[in-house]
């Protein structure tokens, strides 16, 4: 049960920001920009980043949410598994390897992303505007992390709770879609 | 040096804002919603929530911003520096030490708030409203403290540079202040 009054139809961190609109339209804003605003990252390997926190974070809902949308974004359900369990094994270049390697230290803490991790990533053709955004993809999912386990708000045990909720993060983006509410509100009653 | 090219007239948060400007619109109006918008917590309160997360973080640039922060607010320097050494012996009332015991096990791992301590907050008088803002509080300045060391921003180590950030931070708030900016080129040139 969640340790504030949250709407039952809205688990994990869609009841927050329902909960508290004014501060969810900045959260909602900064994650569009950057999962789906212009980067020389993919929306895939964007989505990867927020997932590997997210289950470093051992954030169940967050990790199943963000990898439905890897997966559809990929077109395939491996390589999310592989980062998950072990990223350097995964099926990716040694450029993603690296941003991914910079996004584990910075869960742990940001003074533990290391010169040596920068330089790797710098070697393999990172940008300095994809290492800035890795970090703050890092972050962000952190702050998600934190927020929705902090506030105990409801992780659905349902594969298809998390297919749906990825078809709607990769086809909409972050903002809010009012209808998305109404439609939601309406299955459950 | 940080690990991506930063003006060196802006250390810590500062650069980081500058570099993204559109990332960090959302990432200050969120902070002035939080910290500054309507609320039953004083600003100094929700300063001491931030700063005791980001002293666990060992985040030394957000912890002496924060610190002179709620200083300036409370007109006293005891009380901040009790709450970073050891917040359930500080001169504050239980209510206040529940919310902050909330913000550190939230730094540690959303998971580790528990309704023990959600109970504690409840039975001092503290509202869900406000133990919803103080997770969010200290899940925002783990985004803060991440971002800042994560990057390798620069930390002053002069104690006139985090007074003066402090007072700017007390009397504008969190939004961009493009004279701000202007005066800080002017001072380094």
């Amino acid at each position: 049960m969640p340790h504030i009054p949250l709407e039952a139809h809205l688990p994990g961190i869609t009841g927050l920001l329902e909960y508290r609109q004014d501060t969810a339209a900045p959260i909602r804003e900064l994650t569009q920009i950057l999962l789906r605003g212009e980067s020389t990252l993919s929306e895939a390997e964007r989505e990867l980043i927020a997932t590997l926190v997210s289950s470093r974070n051992q954030c169940r809902f967050c990790t199943a949410a963000h990898t439905a949308a890897a997966n559809i974004l990929l077109g395939e359900t491996q390589t999310c598994a592989q980062v998950i369990d072990d990223f350097e094994q995964a099926e990716l270049g040694e450029k993603m390897k690296a941003l991914l390697a910079i996004a584990a230290l910075a869960q742990q803490n940001g003074k533990n992303v290391t010169s040596t991790a920068i330089d790797r990533a710098k070697n393999a053709g990172a940008t300095d505007r994809e290492i800035h955004d890795t970090v703050l993809i890092a972050a962000l999912f952190c702050l998600y992390n934190k927020y929705v386990d902090g506030l105990a708000s409801v992780t659905p045990s349902e594969g298809a709770f998390y297919q749906k909720l990825g078809e709607r993060i990769t086809s909409n983006g972050y903002h809010r879609v009012p209808a998305v509410y109404e439609q939601l509100k309406k299955e459950q009653g």
